[in-house]
């Protein structure tokens, strides 16, 4: 009885990142599917459900994946859908990494904070997939949440999101140049930055002269990175008092999560993994 | 050497219901096409046929499937075109599973009534995959079928498709309204419903009032049934002398059949499995 | 850590001949991927060496074929251009086997004529895959190469793309009919015929009047073959001091350079197997 574990992703190539992961987590057998629409999700999924009896299913898994986290959740749910009452498979939902690199990003900065309760916490470009989840989190966990984005009509609809999906209120600020970005960071005690690859979202000179800030992390590997003076590798680096976090240290975290997530799909037929329960797994992995 | 199983599907995302069939039957690695015509077959299929010496041939094996039959049975005819005389491998036939469902319904039906030759059985719905199937193999084994339609043209098709592939007489009768369809059961010994899902064929007053009739099978697990009154994990329930088969009972046998099939196609390289040779295998399961 | 293998294919079907050889030449999972275009690339190479650590790098490896050598080509140096300094893996490139077809041929030569240097061959349907490929790798031992193509246009691009890619110089001979083919011929050592399927390209009464033809090859396996009255399965075959070798032959050591050149990538995450690699490959089987 090997583990099959079913992926289903949005883009029309199926991600091969998140199949090597598979892999490496201890699925044995991947049925990949690219281009899956919600409508043929219901086809997919009973053939999983419906192939091996009840006391076999731990065996089966599905992963949703794919760069557009919108159609992932889609998928996501019209999978729980086409579930009938115990004949379901764990399900393992990390669209665009979105979960996974939110809950190592969010895990490092939550341990270098002693907490993030009470937490003022600064997400820039906090719309995007990884702010959206990051953002959650932190809020999740406690902290005080402001995200940053350019665009008004953005920061609502994020804001708007977050209270539906997870039940939080998350502050947004809109900053549509340098000096607005400045203001918006006031009294932040950590920032993520969380927004496109290649664009900087924070000035050296500036983070340097916030007096209440501990602790930064940088999700972008491609130069230039989201915060200037940041390294993709510093893992807690210590400059001048304040914690620095680069997206190549987040990421080994991110991947021992996604790996061990997967592990996890094979122990039970009902758990779904989505960014609260990852989250708790990079928790555990650290120790908090 | 792996055991290698190319899975060729007519339909745009290639079965997972066939694939994990076909890991849990002893395939080791499967090749999956999804949308495949009939002008990609040879080339597929060459690529088989042309890698393994002919010694070693009985490790590759070909599945073929989709939700369309007549679509997959144009796959599995240019697929034994393909073949180059000795340099040949086993394949499975099993579009929408009407093979290995119908061999699984007919054989416990064969098997409760003592055997088929000269038995009356109607065969409700009877033009769809599994109802065509199911006939051709009731006649085959020596039973007087009738089938039934409510199209005219579906029906007489259905009967020229039955004496053009499988070489036996059945006989049609149009149904129209519940009137007819009454009428169409008179003298009937075993009923197999095959219609659409969720439609029912039959109601309880009528089958529990037929006198001769001793054995109903109903292929549809999707509520409403295909006979009214039976339950879906029935195994060959006796209600009121009426021997009753549910879908799910059915379809339990039918996964036998298939993994069965699936080992088999690797103990040679020139088996072609067909109706024909998994009813062979269901009443080799039934000890028929 | 399974031996993972990234196929990446610009045919809508990726093919099953090349995941076949893969399978018995050691790979353990396929990433199959088809319809790849030049925009995809990034993101599934991305995937295969971001996933795994330098030190394990070595165990994911990318093969890149489909019928179409051009996309081939193009597809091979996105993956090049993808690859981040240390962050790489092995890369096998045999577009439409083009690369170990002409090895194979072309190390079969060598070995009769007791090796290439300064001998004069020519090559018949010198301009598509396998012609080209086999010019090369024999101008590249030293041999003087003449090349036939029945449009001159394309017998200049021949030239031009074989002294961009390799380095070497061909002359190209423009045959619009037999006689001028029989003068291309003229004092010839050796010939490799490459053209298409079913073409006869050299007929018996002139192969055999030629009296300084020694070796002679032909990789067409469809009837009518490419040199008349050699059959596929000769390996060798003196006939009347003259060698042949037919496709099967040929195909025989090619499947093994396949899988050895397989097996090969999972050796380093540095190596790029291409006409030359699988030429070296080709000549270590053969003793040369």
């Amino acid at each position: 009885m090997k583990k099959i574990l079913l992926q289903l992703d949005s883009d029309g190539q199926p991600s091969v990142f998140d199949a090597v992961a598979a892999l490496d987590g201890g699925a044995e057998v991947l049925l990949r599917h690219g281009g899956v629409t919600v409508e043929a999700v219901s086809g997919l999924v009973h053939g999983v459900i419906f192939t091996r009896g009840p006391e076999d299913l731990h065996g089966s898994a599905i992963f949703i994946g794919g760069s557009d986290v919108a159609r992932g959740e889609a998928l996501l749910e019209a999978t729980r859908k086409a579930f009938f009452g115990p004949l379901q498979v764990s399900v393992l939902f990390d669209a665009n990494g979105c979960n996974t690199t939110a809950a190592a990003a969010v895990a490092k900065m939550a341990a270098s904070l002693g907490g993030l309760e009470g937490k003022r916490v600064t997400v820039l470009g906090g719309t995007g997939p990884v702010g959206l989840r990051g953002a959650a989190l932190l809020a999740l966990d406690g902290a005080q949440v402001r995200l940053t984005s350019r665009r008004a009509d953005r920061a609502t609809e994020a804001v708007a999101r977050l209270k539906a999906r997870f039940g939080v209120d998350v502050e947004a600020a809109v900053v549509s140049d340098d000096d607005e970005r400045d203001r918006a960071l006031g009294g932040t005690q950590a920032v993520l930055a969380a927004g496109a690859a290649g664009v900087t979202l924070l000035r050296q000179s500036l983070w340097q002269s916030l007096p209440e800030l501990r602790v930064l992390a940088d999700v972008n590997a491609v130069p230039p990175l989201g915060i200037e003076g940041v390294k993709s590798h510093w893992d807690g680096r210590d400059v001048e008092g304040k914690i620095l976090f680069g997206a190549l240290a987040i990421g080994g975290l991110k991947m021992k999560i996604h790996k061990a997530a997967v592990a996890r799909l094979f122990e039970s037929n009902d758990a779904v993994l989505d960014a609260e329960e990852l989250f708790a797994l990079a928790k555990e992995r650290l120790g908090l």
